[in-house]
């Protein structure tokens, strides 16, 4: 009887694509205009899901306090009014697509739940792109 | 070729968390203010999918009034305006979280759909936290 | 050059539609199911909305975080998942439709707002039912 | 480390639900006001998913706007603004129901997108009903 | 003390735009593809507002039920799966754009309003575009 | 009979909130974490209304198509994927808050649209936080 919880977050953040050994015109052909060097940003709209079985006295898979306390700590803290290529090491070596933060929000957030849960990351860049990881 | 398809629904209802072995202090530690003795409550979104395949002469995997009028009588009907903890059988020994609402809501409605289609109840409690069951 | 500066802010609570001088027959034809004695529930959201001139010096209205901590110690610690007709002493003598709960929260943050600006207070009870009071 | 990517789209359109084969009391029987002969219409909301492999150079599993000019080339330009029973030849001999739009959607993409990458495609035909096809 | 009371609701209709004077070209300059004479459509969202006082006794400006039950009554069932250029009859000499259709709800809907109160229109054509009319 | 006509658009951007003339420690004091001198950044969703009388040959108020490529020529094509600290130019001397943001939009309107007709701005700097400015 495993049931999926949800709960939603959200955050503000500057970021710029583009690769550290492309030359200007190969940035440009591939990212446009999101490799304006003066960066540009998004309102982030992160779910983040947890699978696991009811706890029978709770009824709980997960208390959703706990579950918002965690995405504060480790993820809005981290990434809210944030430059992500300047000022979160994660992004040092690897572009901030919506693709690789939902890998580094994953990563953030694995080994705060516990083993036995599943868990999964949606991730809104806008209200019209968005990204699904599941480890 | 299987679709799944989908119909949002919604109710309001009144509910409390609470463990009746439990203290007031424990339910306190557990459920925070979700304890309130005086009941608060929520708009539900419910959102009910059924997954099969296509009826070559309708076009249908079910036919979209069936389902919001099962829905109507079978979750509806029981839910809407009501205070969970009170009002419910199903809630007597079952504390109301949205887990185990839409388990509850998932056995309503699985005797009356087809068993050759798969069943997923999907149910916001508030906009930033809902739940996932499928059986 | 005035701008209308608005954010959005939420609480559950409880609450049950009656007039007190009435029979229960006259409060079913008034309240219909609202009118159940156990209470039924909603989520609300909120928006308020404050109308002045824009600072010179700081480019605000109204200071977003400031706005948003007065909205949440005068309205959601006073109305978040309370029974309103039980808890909240503005409600003892007043039935709690989302038509005079506009008109309590419009009183609870009145005196906190700058005379020289307007203020409004809209109301979602459900995402098909919503009120806006502005004095 | 497989990541979903998804696109929304959308298109307007008319149609009419109705079996060629069936006489009108039938089809009134079956498909209610859908099978108004003058027709009716949807503002039709669409999510494309496409799940693979994130590319190291880039950080995507598919390129945004090469996604959204393949919706506009072979979903929007083919769709929108049109009558589907009249003027889209796929629906000539097949009912224009969601569940079928879905499955020609998904048909008209699927030759674009690299045999590697899985495809999904999630049609709302209101914002209470809508489907979701994955071949 | 003035509150206004919104409700949503909708339908769903088929429609084409063109002067019946103008010939073929000029209506495709002006109209664009909304004069395909095999007709679109659209979801159509609906929000209808009455401001007055608030009944000392119930509480409302505005009983909801009879609002909902008025919307469906003189707009839902006129609409709502209708091709409006063909069958109604408003729009025989009426372009039927959204400026146009909302002054037709707005005077379908205001004998049935108390005079005293102010009626408002609010009709979304696409989540992109819409329009207001308030008399 | 006046009709208010709305379109809805949106553009990324990154800004930052400072006062120029003003220390470190007095813009972390007033502005706090949107002093980050790095940058972070939003998705603008913008919503244009134009009220005016509604032509009697075409029905329109104003042709949606030209109002969005208006505000596609002289709002998105400005602003979208810019920093708006560093690239545009009315923001050398003004701190772009979501209140100097919407008159900067509204004077970039205002002369390309009829002066019978009247302008409002609504700005969303993220779900939870907008502004409204109409001269």
């Amino acid at each position: 009887m495993k049931v999926k919880v949800s709960r939603k977050a959200h955050f503000n953040a500057a970021h710029r694509l583009y690769h550290k050994d492309w030359d200007n015109k190969k940035n440009n052909e591939v990212f446009g205009k999101c490799n304006n060097p003066n960066y540009h940003g998004h309102n982030y709209e992160l779910i983040v899901s947890v699978t696991g079985e009811i706890d029978k006295n709770t009824g709980f898979v997960v208390d959703m306090k706990i579950l918002k306390d965690l995405i504060k700590s480790k993820v809005e803290d981290a990434l809210d009014h944030k430059n992500l290529n300047v000022e979160v090491p994660e992004f040092e070596k690897l572009i901030p697509t919506a693709e690789n933060i939902s890998v580094v929000i994953y990563n953030k957030l694995r080994p705060h739940i516990d083993s036995s849960k599943d868990l999964e990351v949606m991730l809104y860049e806008t209200p019209r792109n968005f990204v699904t990881y599941s480890g």
